[in-house]
Parts: C-alpha cells; structure tokens; sequence
C-alpha cells in the first residue's frame, strides 16, 4: 500500500492562469525522439518507466548499473555516464538525490555538460537548494542550452501512478516543451517562475508542512492531556481555524483517522530523515537570503533530534509519539 | 466592517454523533425566565442584547456600571453585584476578561455564589485556565449547583450577529439547558465534555492557529525572498500539503486576499496582544500537565516579542510584517 | 557521593555591601528558643538536623509522620500538624515541594496561619512561584506576622554539610532575624530585596543555568562532529568568551572533567525533572508579567522532552547524550 | 575607544600542551622574506600594519585599491591581483569578508592558485564555513602547497594592538611556521587539529556565546520585572551556576557595568549584524553534519529578526533592548 501517495499533491484544479497542465494521455506516439535519464533509483525508475509507457526511446544511466536492469529490460538503452546520455539524447531529465549529485551529473568530468548538444533541453527534478538550480542554469546556457528545476511532491506510490506533481522553474518559453515529457510522470505541471523557484516552491511548501504537522502533535497531545476525546478534538479543530492539512488529512494522532501512517505504526509515508532534509534545505536558504524563520528553523531542529532518537526511517507524523511518550517509559 | 466575524468560527456543519445544536430562531417568547448576565464589555454587551431580542428578561452587572447603560435602555434591570444576580435569576452567564475576575465574579465577596439557588445554571463564556473552571465547577457543586464553561470563537462581529461557536465543558445532561440560551447568541453550540474541556478545546484551536499563522507568514516571506510571486505561492501552499487556515483563509500578506486584515493594514481582527493571551493560557496548561508545546511555545515568545515591539493592538497576521521588514529600515 | 553539592552555590565571596552573611559556628548554645519546621523530605530532614546541632530546640511536622522519625530522634517535638508547630514556636521554617503544599500549610484547615501568634517570624525555602509568595505575606500580614521566602541553592549533599545558599526576600529589617537561623544550615545568606524576589533571584539563575547546559552541550557536540577533540574545544571555549558554569565547572561531555555527573553516567547531580520543575515556574513568572523569554522557553521544551524520552532521574546535563545519539542506534 | 578589543579573546595562559604560542616580541628582522597580504579592509589593514612593524616586507592586493593607501605608504608593495602576490611571496595571508570572496582569491581566475609556488604556506584568517577551508586545503595540495585555516578571535581593536587570537587548523609540522607569523598579529596561537578545526573553534565559541549572550538578557529582564535590581542580580548569577561571559563580563544591561557596549548605548562592539553572519556559519555546519542545535538555530533566529528590526549596526548586547521595550512604546 502506497501510504504517501499524493503525499503533498496537489489536491484540486487551479486555473490555467497559473500555468497549470491538466495531463490528458498523449495518444499519437510516433516520431518521438529519444529523451535521456540520468538517476535510477526509488522515484527516478518509475518516472523513466511512465516515459517507455508514453512511447518515448529512453537512454538512461546511473552510477549503480544495477539500478538501469529494470529499464533496460523494458526497452531502454543503458549508457555509461551523463556525458553519453547527452550524446545521444537532447531531452534529459536528472532525478538525483542531492546537490553534490546533481553538481556532479552536470559539470563533473562525465557530466551532461561534457558532450551536450546546443537547444539541448535538461530538467532536473531533483529536490536541491535553489542556488545550486541557478549555478547549473548559468553554466548550461553558456553551453547554449536551457536548464529548468522541476522538483516533484507526491512519493514512490505517485511517481509509479504517474500522479506526481511538478514545481517547474526556468524560462517561459520552455515550459510547453517541459510539460510535454513532465505530463507523462506527473498529473500536475505548475509553472513557478524563474530557475529555482520551483525547488522554493518544493521548499516552502514542505517547511510550513513540518511546522502544521509537529504544531498539530503539540496541539493533539495537550487536547488529550486537558480531557478531550482525539477524535472531536480534530473535528473541531477542523471545523475552525486551527484546521490545516495535518489536522484533517494526514493526522498524526493514532486511531483518527484510516489510511494515514498513524493508523499504521508511522510506518509508509514520508519519512522523518527525508523531511529533515528538506528543512535543511529550506534553513540554508533562509540563512542565504537572511530570512528569519523561527519556527522553520525550530522545525528543522526538532526533525534532527528525532533522527537523532531513532525516528529517522518512521513516517514524519511520527512526532506526535516523539512528544507524547510518558515519564518514566 | 468586521473583519474578524467568524474568526475562529466553524466554518461547516458538523454531525450530530458529536453534540452539535443546528440553532434554529426560537419563536416562542413567552414563559421566559429571568437570565443573569455578569460582564459587559465587546463581547459581553452584544450577547446580552442578543439574550434580550430572543425575549428573555436579563439581570445584568458589571464593575462598570456606565457599562450597563446600553442593556438597561432594551429592558434589562440592572444590579450591583454578581450577588444579587444570583439572587434574581436561576440561570446566569459570564463573560469576563481573565481567571481573577472570575474567581472574584463567582466566589468574592459579593460572588455568585453568596446568593446562588440551588440547582441554578452557571455558564462562563469567557476565556480562562481550565484548571480555574475546574476549581468554580467544585465551589458550585459544593452550593448544590451547576457549572458549566463555554468559551466563544468569533469576535465582536460574531457577538452582534449571534454567530458565536461555543465550545461547552460540563455534565452532559446539563447541555440542553445550557444550548437553549447559548443557542440565542451563537451558530454552533458543541459539547466538549467534562468541565474544562471547553476552554480545552478554545485554547488548542488558538495555538494551532498561531503556529499556523507565523508558519505561513515565514514561509510565505521566505518564498518572496526566493523570487516566487505571493499570490502564486500562496495558490501552490493551499493546493498542497503546506495549506492551513491561515494560507487558504487569512492568508498575512498584503495584496493576496481581500477582505482580511493583511488588506487592510492589520486593523481590526484579532489583536496581536490577545493572542498572546491565549497562549499564555496554553502555555499555563501545558506546563501544569507537563505536556512538550516547542511550537505552541515559541509562538507564544513570538507574540509576546511584538507586543514589545508596538504591535499589541494590530492583528495577530501582523506577523509577517514583523518578521519581513528590511534591514536598514 | 554527592555530586551535586554546591551545585548551584555561590561559588565566591561577595561584598557586605549586598548583605551577605559570612557565617561562622554559634558557640553559645545558650537560651535559644524554640524553631518551627514544617517539611522533612529529603532537603527538610538535614536542614533540621543542623538546626538540632546548633542548638535550637526543634518543633516539627510532616505529612508523612514518618518523615519525622529522624529528627524525632535527635530530639525534636513532633507535632500533628502545621497549626500545632504555630502553636508552640514564633520562628517557623518551611520547606515543601511545590506552591500547592506551601498554600496548604500556611492557609489551610491546619495551616500556620490558624494559630501563628502576633510578631512570629515564618521562612518558607520551599522553591514556588513568587506571586504565591507575595500571597502568603499578605495573608501573614493580616494575622501580624512577618513572612520570607528563602529558597535555597545548592542539593542534599550541601543540606547535610550546612553549606546552603538561601535567597532571601521580606522586609529588610527583619533579615537579621532570619540570617540567625538561616546560616545554620547554609554557607551563604543573600538578601535580594521584598518578598518574591529571593524566588525570583533563584528562577532567574535556574533558567540562565539551564540555557547555558544546553547551549554547551549542543556547541560540544556540533564541535566533536566538526573534527575538535572535546577536551581542547573545552579549553578554548573556557578561555574565551563561551565560557559559561556549564563549560568550566560542571561539562556535560563524558570525558572532559571529573567529578561530575557527566564523569558518572549522569548520576547524581540535579535531576532533569527538577530542572523541568523550575523552568515552568520561570515561565509561569515571565508569562504573568508579560516577559519575552525565547531560549528559556524553548529550554523548558527541550527538558520536558527528555522527561518524555525517559530522562526525567538522570542529570539535567544529560541534554549532551540527548542530542548526540547517532541516527539508527 | 575600542570596546569590542579582546572581545572574544582568550583571557588567560593555557598549558603547551596544546601547542599554544606564548608571544614574544621578535627582534632579529634581519633576512626575513616577503608575506603576501590578501584583503586590506577594516581587520587586514592594521593585521598587515603590524606584519610591517615586525619587519616582514609585505606584498599586498585588495579588490579596492585604495584600501592598499596606507600599507602602501608604510613600504607595502601593492600589486593587481591574488595571482600576483602569489608570484612574488611564498607565505600569504588571506582576510576576507565571507567563503566566495575566499573561494575567488584561491581559485579564480586572478587567484593565488593560478601562480602559487609549490611549498608555499598559505594562511586564510577569514570566517568561513570549515568546508570551504577543506575545499581550499585540497585544491591548494594539488599545487603542491599548504592550505591553514586561523580565523581570529578580537575585534578592530585587538588587530590595532597585535593582540588577536588565532584558531588555527592544518597539517600539524607547518605549525610552528604558521605560528612565526600569526604571532606578530595576535598574543595567542592555538592550535585546534585538521584544516578546518580552526573555523570550527570560532564558529562554536561564537554560537555559544550567542545563546549566554540572549540567555543573559532573557533572564536580567525577567528578574527585573520581577523586583529584583540588575546590578545585586548580576552579582547573584556571577556567584552561582547561571555565571557566563556574557554575565560577568559584558553584561547587557545599561548600569551594570562599565566600558562595555550596554554603557554605551550598544555602540561599538561586535555587531548584531556579524553575529547573525557567525550563526549563519553555524547553522550551515550543524545541517551539514545532521547536528542538533535547537537554542543556537532559535539565538540565529533572534539575531536575524533583530536585523529586520533595525538593530543591524548595534552591538549583539542589544538584544537585551530588543526583548525588553514596552508595549505600546
């Protein structure tokens, strides 16, 4: 069971004023050219599986070999390196696990940069600080090609459902020809501005996330401790405005609600090691722009010391039993 | 304009399972017994005059008896003290700034419970420690009568229009009586459970929305540091796991909702100065059950840091104000 | 071992200016009269049998009369209740747990109050909320009697050796009268000003002392990760300006310093949960007069987390292992 | 007048045995060879003044070149650029403001690096993040040469006077080389291990001085609304446990004491500002380590809101009139 599934999707229509792709299957799937894969692992199989799926010749690679076997099996080509993936293809997308990586990926000596092709397109939807987003954008279009950030919400379940979503930063008049290939992975496609501010986006979105969930453990946990009942507590808070998305869809209380990680010994979901990294990230640009983040930064601290007492691998509602246990236990 | 009507009001229906009264008007105003009403500042006035519309003779006092002017024109007979309340009516509601005027408005001198009857009603609706209600619902008890705590949601706005919520603590098989007066001044009416679990209920409500609110104000300012357009962000935030009442609701920063205080400078709505308030209370009760509020408390540090900084009587979404200007400035 | 002694003594001597008392031995045991005390757990017991040593005839009581059989033995009267020690002594010593018992023994059914006779002197080194001081001088007040409060520094090894710390706030003309007892059992009697403020020079020193544990302890650890051997990172930062009682006296760091309970397994010392006890009372004072206390707040927080964490016996600079704990283990 | 001189110094000998460098004025300047000087602002001038005093010739470049004026007049040789220093001295010291300055002056495209002779000792005094000093370290030993890190402790002041001192980290045999220098500039060399220790050293002296720094004013705030007086309160916590450098030594209270910032309405000193940049540092490390820091993630907080509140420009003991003004002032 896929308990994060549309974990931090997107959970209605917004207007196509904001940029917004409503995914319909693409139908005609002759004369598509090749796009390029670099990163196989949790979320970047799936992802390079929907593209196969939507009739797109995929040329994939990844420091581990055995992450590509899956793949290639399905009917793509395994390279050696980024600097192959660019000779041969001119559509890349980089899911990668952190900005050393994805640094790595594009200007290391095997990177993409090496042997990219001019009007090459190259998406990264790696979740990394937007600086970094920026440096790698800055140093493609001296090669004469185009860089967009398209950092995904929703987890392992929505990138095989082909249900991610994508925060996608970058030039204007490139995002047509992003949505295109993001569409096949994704069921929303979110124009956000400039490169990086779909990583901010990502960012932002995950730190006021942490600071409703831990806020919403705090408050559940005093309410029980005061006499009340779990359940009516949440539904009040949820008919008020204390309400928010850890209170009335994901809430961190056992026996609350169903099909939630709480309901399942925090196991499943978004994990406490995953979200203390994002708040890292969220911190370090905070501290970069000199913005004052209080309880961001209070957040990230507390997700740290939870990694630090054994809840890194549980889901991040977890908090509500970090606080809770009782004296003495 | 009343910016705050239905502040922390519900905001939906909610299932009868959980003691909700759907308030109907009542019509008929005959065979009405006297009902005392001790307190009448902002909020007290306009509940006592709403008391008065549904054709229920009030006997009202309050310490300042220029107060009572505005009662005692629609037909309420004026008192001196909570005694002689007590002495004149057998049902009897409080509304009063903080725990001391409580302790002394039911067991002072001239308290309530010098004159009460046997078997009276006793509703407190103003917002205090639970512990303190705990502590009035035993000294009634002790008189052979009944004590119930309701605090409100909602401002001044909601007083006038009988839009109140009530959030009632006290004997289950007392909450008939007590919804068909609470009824006349408010929308929803809901059983909490044993005494104090109202105020219980108020107090979680408010510091969830505290967190939530200097949540969205941080991420919502580090977003705008990051290049993202607010009213985008804020469109992202409430598609997304990051939405609170605070994003999708009353979003602080100016230019992205109307008819909020963020519109409107930060006047009216919610004082900076009562939010602080109320999470004192939460932190009083979370220290006393000795229950961890890292959040709930910072937030409260928070408020209380810009009460010292000139923003007590702004509304409490002056946050973002307060955490954004420039250096320099 | 009591490695706790001295644990928050005054460490130097200070000026007569501030009205310090160098205490030396009474030798003339001579007509002394009788002391009341009212307490004898754990800091109560030693506190009185210094009493007895120095001469002074004991009249004591305890809500467990076991408690008593100590001091019973040495020679106190023992007594039923608190009343009954009014009843036969003018000077009267409390030293209770928490503000509830001290209320009690002075204000209840059996309380001092109830028999004190007009011009007694009555100390409590109870540690409570200054305003419940302030309240039980009033109260004292009224029957013509003089109250103090005195709470102490220093834990049960200093009790046993006479080396306490007292605080002491009252009428300033009445200070040499309680200094004759008071230096009895301590080493150092500080007069802070009216009552409430012996209270309040000890929550404030409590709360800078628990900032300063954590402070160090997270700066230790965030330097042993960084690559500096604890035991020079002690050094420098104890010759600059890092330098705190927490760095240079009492290190949490196994390893950095003997004779402390992070040399012991945190064994000893002072509890976490004493500590947690002392927080809330800070923040109880600084929310009732409206003071911005962020890092002692957020200091509470992180005690009361470890009392939930099962750190509430071990000692408070236990907070090092709290948050070193490596991820996995 | 110098308030902030020996700000953060060390304040007393500590044994040889951690390789510290008692100064002793040297006299024989005879054959002494060039020391290339990297950044001339407000710290590297007079530090490079005072290499000119002990008789080294010194070869000096900045970004603005009439910073080199006064070295210049005093014999310096000025030259363009890193890359030219490096042409000319084998021993360089580098002084600037943040990591991509110090980035730049190594390895851009004028840095010492591009013409570095194999062998040199290149010392960088900036405040940076110790990952950088790594990185620099690194690329320094593919030249052949030696990178140390020696940030300093001492403001303006202590440059002024030669009595700095230097955190140094590196390969532990180019000690006593490093140490022939820095001592003409400062009065203590430490040595703190591996190349980046150095910064480590500073970055925790600094964050831990942040949290005594705000502890300190939390608790001289609340102990004076509680009725105590600051002056017997400071004495009190200097005696006790709550004692630290920020209580003792630069107390933040104006009347406290004398010849710090506090009496000087909270000019001079070390500036919020620059402390807000050293807690920056020090976040980065404990992200980047995975270390929790609650209280010195909330002491960055504090400085950064300070920041936005206008108290840039004000000594970091300022924070004591941040938390303290009035409401409604």
């Amino acid at each position: 069971r896929h308990l994060c599934q549309g974990f931090t999707g997107l959970t209605s229509n917004i207007s196509n004023s904001v940029h917004v792709v409503a995914v319909t299957q693409t139908l005609s799937m002759a004369s598509k050219t090749q796009v390029g894969f670099v990163g196989l692992g949790n979320m970047g199989n799936p992802m390079a599986k929907n593209l196969l799926k939507h009739g797109y010749p995929v040329i994939a690679t990844d420091v581990f070999p055995e992450s590509c076997k899956e793949v290639q099996e399905l009917g793509a080509q395994v390279v050696d390196n980024p600097a192959e993936v660019a000779d041969k293809a001119d559509r890349i997308i980089t899911m990668l696990p952190s900005s050393p990586n994805v640094i790595d990926a594009y200007t290391g000596p095997n990177g993409i940069l090496k042997k990219v092709k001019k009007g090459s397109l190259l998406i990264d939807s790696s979740t990394i600080d937007p600086a970094v987003s920026k440096e790698m954008a800055a140093a493609a279009e001296k090669m004469g090609t185009v860089f967009m950030d398209a950092p995904v919400s929703g987890g392992v379940g929505a990138a095989n459902s082909g249900k991610l979503t994508f925060m996608v930063g970058g030039a204007e008049e490139e995002f047509t020809a992003a949505k295109e290939l993001l569409s096949c992975m994704g069921a929303n496609v979110v124009y956000c501005g400039q490169v990086g501010t779909g990583q901010a986006a990502k960012i932002c979105n995950n730190m006021l996330l942490a600071i409703g969930m831990i806020g919403t453990s705090e408050t559940m946990n005093l309410g029980i401790r005061l006499g009340l009942d779990p359940k009516l507590l949440a539904k009040i808070l949820n008919m008020s405005s204390g309400r928010c998305w850890s209170s009335d869809t994901y809430n961190p209380v056992p026996g609350v609600m169903e099909g939630v990680p709480s309901a399942n010994d925090y196991q499943g979901g978004f994990g406490t090691q995953l979200m203390a990294k994002d708040l890292g990230l969220a911190q370090n640009t905070a501290t970069n722009t000199k913005t004052p983040v209080p309880l961001g930064s209070l957040a990230h601290q507390i997700y740290r010391m939870m990694c630090a007492r054994g809840y890194a691998q549980k889901d991040f509602s977890s908090v509500f039993q970090f606080l809770r246990e009782e004296e003495g236990q």
